[in-house]
């Protein structure tokens, strides 16, 4: 039983929390709580610490998957934790490859794809929100949020393991693949000149959101093959950038399923 | 100026900031931000505290409203201030005061009815998001967070002034009264008979969102007319309370539009 938070595993664990460069040099993500280590591919659990009275309630269960397991004191899981009241259990995992192929899926695919999204909460809940709106994946740009954020993770309630994404370099070139694949893509953008549920979404659809304080940039809208706006009333300027992205996802889910 | 932590108003601005009990108790809000500033009801605000360095940069600006003013030192309006970049304005604002009346108000009514929402975000999301939907109040039972909240005034982004709400002990008084009205009640359940999508929501219309992680409890649920469901695809078990929220108010304003 790990007793310090001095010990070296631990150490990396704190820094791993915090900086995205070490998770990506170890080619790991860290998952936090219950949900999560139930629903994560077994295959790819690296290892698993878990605090002293986590162990020793759920010892017995069907719930380990046969990776390395490590227990720790609860002072020094708590340290290790990323949330204000740890569950007690928390894994390394292998990080997810995917390719654009993996995303445009399908004969139909619906795609997201994000233009430097900076809030992890955000970014999360697009990928909670648009597993259950149907999506085939999300394509980011290289300027979006570390996706392996311990607070995106969180927020995406297990959507990780299951929606593919990627990140881009080039966005125009992400465009042209769209293009060449037949997809319609459209920018949601304050000045658009359609309303987003006036648009066919049966056919292979991919939706573009903006940063939440700037929205695209003009160079990507312009490149879409349509501007949409959401319909705002009263005095609302725009809307979150997690909220627009389920209007739209739920709006193309409505179509498809009618 | 004030140029100490100590100074007394300073010592109940930092309070003000934590103690949802001493802001009723004064029956004030506090705003925060140029945009907030520009947008509140020019009656209602009581006071403001600028830096130093903001009361330089925009002094001679028409943004004033003739309400008493305090100029604060940066470092003070740091330690005052409820945001990590704080923008150097900060207003104490009078509470509105609504009842059921100002919510139910028009031929056709949309409603949101929320139980027990914890998280001050979420809450302000769907303020904000209501607004642009075209939602004509909210009603929060006793239970749900604190509307005054900072960071749930931050969250409504300027939609608290113009969107009615109040708070109800007796959710079920509530639906008797929305009964009355000839409103028609929303529960969105998981557990719901109909798809969300499949009903009409061109009449006076009330959603009823429960909390984040129980959902509504099944009293208030079956007391509502219908119990309606978001279809989720993959293996999504729910989803978030202010995503949930927009669906359904877009889809209201889907309707109404068409």
């Amino acid at each position: 039983m790990i007793t310090s938070t001095a010990n070296p595993q631990i150490k990396n664990l704190i820094q791993l929390q915090k900086k995205n460069r070490l998770r990506q040099e170890q080619g790991i993500f860290i998952i936090e709580g219950i949900k999560m280590y139930r629903e994560a591919p077994t295959d790819q659990v690296i290892k698993t610490y878990v605090s002293e009275s986590f162990y020793k309630k759920h010892q017995k269960e069907d719930i380990w998957k046969g990776e390395s397991l490590e227990i720790v004191t609860d002072r020094v899981f708590e340290a290790a934790s990323d949330t204000k009241t740890p569950q007690g259990v928390l894994s390394l995992v292998k990080r997810f490859e995917y390719d654009l192929d993996d995303i445009i899926q399908g004969s139909t695919p619906l795609i997201m794809v994000l233009e430097n999204i900076q809030d992890p909460g955000n970014l999360g809940t697009i990928v909670r929100t648009g597993e259950g709106a149907g999506i085939t994946g999300v394509i980011m740009s290289n300027g979006t949020v570390d996706i392996y954020n311990p607070k995106t993770i969180r927020a995406t309630m297990g959507s990780i393991y299951r929606v593919p994404f990627c990140y881009a370099e080039n966005m125009q070139a992400v465009m042209q693949k769209l293009k060449k694949c037949k997809i319609q893509t459209y920018a949601a953008y304050l000045e658009g000149s359609s309303v987003h549920d006036a648009q066919n979404y049966k056919e292979a659809t991919a939706f573009l959101i903006g940063n939440e304080g700037n929205g695209l940039t003009r160079e990507l809208a312009e490149s879409a093959d349509w501007r949409i706006r959401i319909p705002m009333c009263g005095k609302v300027e725009s809307l979150n950038a997690g909220i627009a992205s389920a209007i739209l996802m739920y709006e193309a889910q409505r179509q498809r399923r009618n």
